[in-house]
């Protein structure tokens, strides 16, 4: 691991914690994958979870650049919540609340066995009671995705925030900050069967 | 440019035209931009918008991977939009409706004489109106702050998307789509001052 990609060189005041790095990914639900492919750089948004000390993401077994992640290519996942516009007196110090995270390093596959416990966790995340919804995986779509892991260790992580009100006011114009909302819309139906209970908890 | 980098090799039914990619960095606000630093991917999310056939980024000239990217290491700019969780009867068929773009490239620095009205630029596409209310850039803030922008070419872009119901229904169970919006709160003020009109009409 390169130690200067894990650590900050400006503004260290915005170094944060592991808890900042599980929020991000607890409710960012979509991060970005880069990797290297023939040296250029390469990446691509995807849905990726947190439990625990792993980060995982799926995808089909002809995706490409999956298979080219999981034959060991290195990879930095990243994701982040903007939090609110920073407003301030003058342009240059205009910013942005946020919290966002990398974890670097290689992934390794989910064993065929875990799969479907895997795939389940996964639904579970961004759609809590859904797994038990549905019918049970066959074994031709188990067979046709692939689940990836990649440990969050001690060291290959970096969080970083900011919060509160611009810096420099002088009082003399408004400056405060724009808070910036993630929400679930009016589910729309098609179907004439009800609502499922994870769509309804979802939605409040 | 690596051919394959920009052709998608599954799911072609999901490739968008060049009106998805303007949507997706004018609505992001915050693009994720991947470049290669000794072989390993580094990734770094930051405000990004698009003017034209150009990307445009910013940030401190003390930023050392901003430094990287602009002494000509090749890039990857990549935003989304997610706009629904998409339910289906099946785990296997649950998916997401989302726009996502990539640009590829090499970042070329914005000239001094046009670091002033890029700036404005910048601002103006977060904040319609508010260049306007704010003192001019001072010398010092011009020197410190470094802009970069990245062309938008015939071929160096892919732009995805996915939308509508989930595939495979059956009629048996409700299926549908759950939209995600994202929406301005109410203003947190750190003044006295009464709120200016860019951030009044931001928030509608």
């Amino acid at each position: 691991m390169n130690e200067a990609l894990c650590t900050l060189t400006r503004k260290p005041d915005r170094a944060a914690e592991r808890d900042v790095l599980d929020e991000v990914f607890d409710r960012s639900l979509v991060a970005t994958v880069s990797t290297v492919v023939d040296g250029q750089p390469w990446v691509v948004p995807t849905f990726v979870i947190r439990d625990g000390n792993r980060l995982l993401l799926h995808g089909s077994t002809g995706a490409g650049a999956l298979r080219h992640v999981a034959n060991g290519a290195p990879v930095a996942v990243s994701a982040f919540l903007l939090d609110a516009l920073v407003v301030a007196e003058r342009q240059f110090e205009h910013s942005a609340n946020y919290r966002s995270a990398v974890v670097r390093g290689t992934c390794t596959e989910v064993g065929e066995a875990d799969t479907a416990t895997t795939l389940d966790l996964f639904t579970e995340r961004i759609l809590p009671g859904r797994p038990a919804e549905c019918p049970a995986h066959t074994t031709r779509e188990l067979a046709a995705t692939l689940v990836l892991e990649l440990a969050i260790t001690g060291d290959n992580w970096i969080a970083k925030q900011r919060s509160g009100p611009p810096s420099m006011p002088t009082g003399e114009s408004w400056v405060g900050v724009i808070p910036v909302h993630s929400a679930y819309g009016t589910p729309v139906s098609d179907s004439r069967c009800p609502l499922p209970n994870s769509v309804c908890r979802l939605i409040g």
